[in-house]
C-alpha cells in the first residue's frame, strides 16, 4: 500500500519546472517532494519523441525507486511525448502531466473559445496544447506561438525592464492588433514563463484571462492525491529534496529565481541517470 | 600524403559554428568544407570538461573518417576543452580552435591593454579567454561577460531592433561607463554573437575595436594550411557538406541565419554520434 507520508515526485528537463514545484507548494505546503532536474541532456525540446520518452522513462524510474506516491511531469515536452508510457509503465501509480491540466483550464477561463497558447519551439510544433484544447472544445480557435526568448529571460532573471517587455511586445501585440478576433484567454505553456507573468499580463491587457499550467497541475495533482485518499494533511510543512544530472551549481543559482527563494548548491544531489 | 584537395571539417555543438564557417568561406572559397554540428548533444557550455572532450573526439572521429586534411573547431567550449586532447590524437592533422586566435587579434587590437570578453556562461567561467589572453599579454586587465541573452537573440534572429539593442545596452554599457577605465578592444568570443555585431558596434562605440574569434579563426586556418602547404586555391568554387545529430529541419531554419544564405533541410544529413 502507498503511503500519504511518501513524497510527490516531480520531474522536468531542467530548472523551469520550479514553478510547478512552487504551485505545488503553494496548493499542498504538508507535502514532501522530490524533484528532479534532468539538467545533464536540456533541453528536451529539440529532441525526438522517442529519446524524450526514453529519457522519461530513466528519471521516472529514479524517483519510483524512491518510493514515490504521484510523478508529476513538470515539463510540456516530457508530458506531450511521454504521459502515456509512464502511465503504462508504473499504473496504479498516478502520473499527473502539465498539458492536459492547462488545456482544461484554458477552456474554462475563455468566453469567445479564442485561446492563444505561448511555449517554446517543440511545444508549439507538436502540438499538444491545441490537440487537448480541441478535445475538450472543438470549436476553439487555437493560436500557437513560439515564444523562445522568454526561456532565456526568464532563465537570465531579466523578468522585467526593457528587454523584457520589448521582447514581449513583439511576440504577442500581433496576436491581439485584431481587437474584434483577439483571444480572450493566454496560456503559458511552458514551465520558465509564469516568471514572466507581470509584464506578460501588462503586455496584453487586463481583459485577457492568463492561465498558468503550473498552478492549474497543482489543482490537478491536488485533485488526484484526494481521490485516491493519498494527500497528507495537518501533518505540518514538508520537506523538499533535489536531484540534478549535472551542474548543481547553476540549478541552484538559476533555479531559485524559479523556485522564489534563495537555494544553495548544498541542497541539491548530483545523480547519474 | 594529404591531399590539398580533400575537405577541411568544422565542428561545432550546434549551429553557431557556421558564423566560423561563413568567414572561412570568405577568406578560404576555393576550399572543401564537411561541417558536423552535434545539435542532439548541445548545449556543451553547461557540461562537464570530461564529456565534452568525450563528445570533440567522437565528433572528430567521424570528420576524420571523411579524410578531412585540417581540423576546425568552431565551438568556444570545445576548443576550451579539447583542442590539447584533438591534437594529440590526431597528430599531425592540423587542429585549430576559435580561442587562441581570438586572443591574439585581441591583444593586438588593444592599444590599451583594456580588453572586453563577452561569451556564454561556461567560457566566463571556465576562463579561456582570460588566460589565453595573459598568457600573450601578461599586463592585459580583462573584464568577461556572459551575455546568455545574445545566443537566443541570434538564434530568434533577432539581431536589429529594440530587444536586441535593449540587451546589448544591459550587457554592454556598465563596462564602459567609465570611460577612462573602458576597454578598447572587445572580443566576440562565442559563435553565435557576430550575429548581433551590427547591435553591438553601436552600443558601444566606434572607438572600441571588435574582434571576432570567426575571422581571426578563419585567418588562423589559413595561415596554418599555408604552412602545410595543403591550401586549396584557384580550383573554383569549393564544395559544402553539412552533419547533423538531430533536428534537421531546426538546423536549416536556424542555420541560414548564421550562414548567411538560406539552407535547405535536404542539404544536411542527419548522423549517430
Amino acid at each position: 500500500m502507498t503511503d500519504a507520508g511518501a513524497s510527490i515526485g516531480v520531474f522536468d528537463s531542467g530548472v523551469g519546472g520550479l514553478t510547478v514545484l512552487r504551485a505545488l507548494q503553494a496548493a499542498l505546503p504538508d507535502e514532501n517532494y522530490i524533484y528532479l532536474g534532468d539538467t545533464a541532456r536540456l533541453p528536451y525540446g529539440t529532441k525526438s519523441v522517442e529519446t524524450v520518452v526514453r529519457y522519461a522513462l530513466q528519471a521516472a524510474d529514479e524517483l519510483v525507486a524512491r518510493d514515490v506516491k504521484a510523478l508529476v511531469i513538470a515539463c510540456n515536452t516530457a508530458s506531450a511525448a511521454a504521459l502515456g508510457a509512464l502511465r503504462e509503465r508504473f499504473a496504479p501509480l498516478p502520473v499527473i502531466g502539465v498539458i492536459e491540466p492547462g488545456a482544461q483550464a484554458a477552456c474554462a477561463a475563455s468566453v469567445s473559445g479564442r485561446i492563444a497558447v505561448i511555449a517554446t519551439e517543440g511545444t508549439v510544433r507538436n502540438g499538444a496544447y491545441q490537440q487537448a484544447i480541441a478535445r475538450l472544445r472543438p470549436d476553439a480557435v487555437v493560436q500557437a506561438v513560439a515564444c523562445q526568448l522568454f526561456v532565456a529571460l526568464a532563465e537570465e532573471g531579466w523578468t522585467e525592464g526593457e528587454v523584457a517587455e520589448a521582447a514581449a511586445a513583439r511576440y504577442l501585440k500581433p496576436l491581439f492588433a485584431d481587437r474584434a478576433a483577439a483571444p480572450d484567454a493566454l496560456v503559458l505553456g511552458c514551465t520558465h514563463y509564469p516568471a514572466l507573468r507581470g509584464v506578460i499580463a501588462a503586455t496584453i491587457g487586463s481583459a485577457v484571462r492568463i492561465v498558468d499550467s503550473a498552478e492549474t497541475t497543482a489543482r490537478a495533482t491536488q485533485a488526484t492525491l484526494r481521490a485516491a485518499d493519498l494527500l497528507r494533511t495537518g501533518s505540518g510543512p514538508g520537506t523538499l529534496r533535489f536531484l540534478a544530472t549535472d551542474g548543481v551549481a547553476r540549478f541552484a543559482s538559476v533555479g531559485g529565481r524559479f523556485l522564489g527563494r534563495s537555494l544553495d548548491a548544498a541542497e541539491v544531489q548530483l545523480i547519474d541517470l
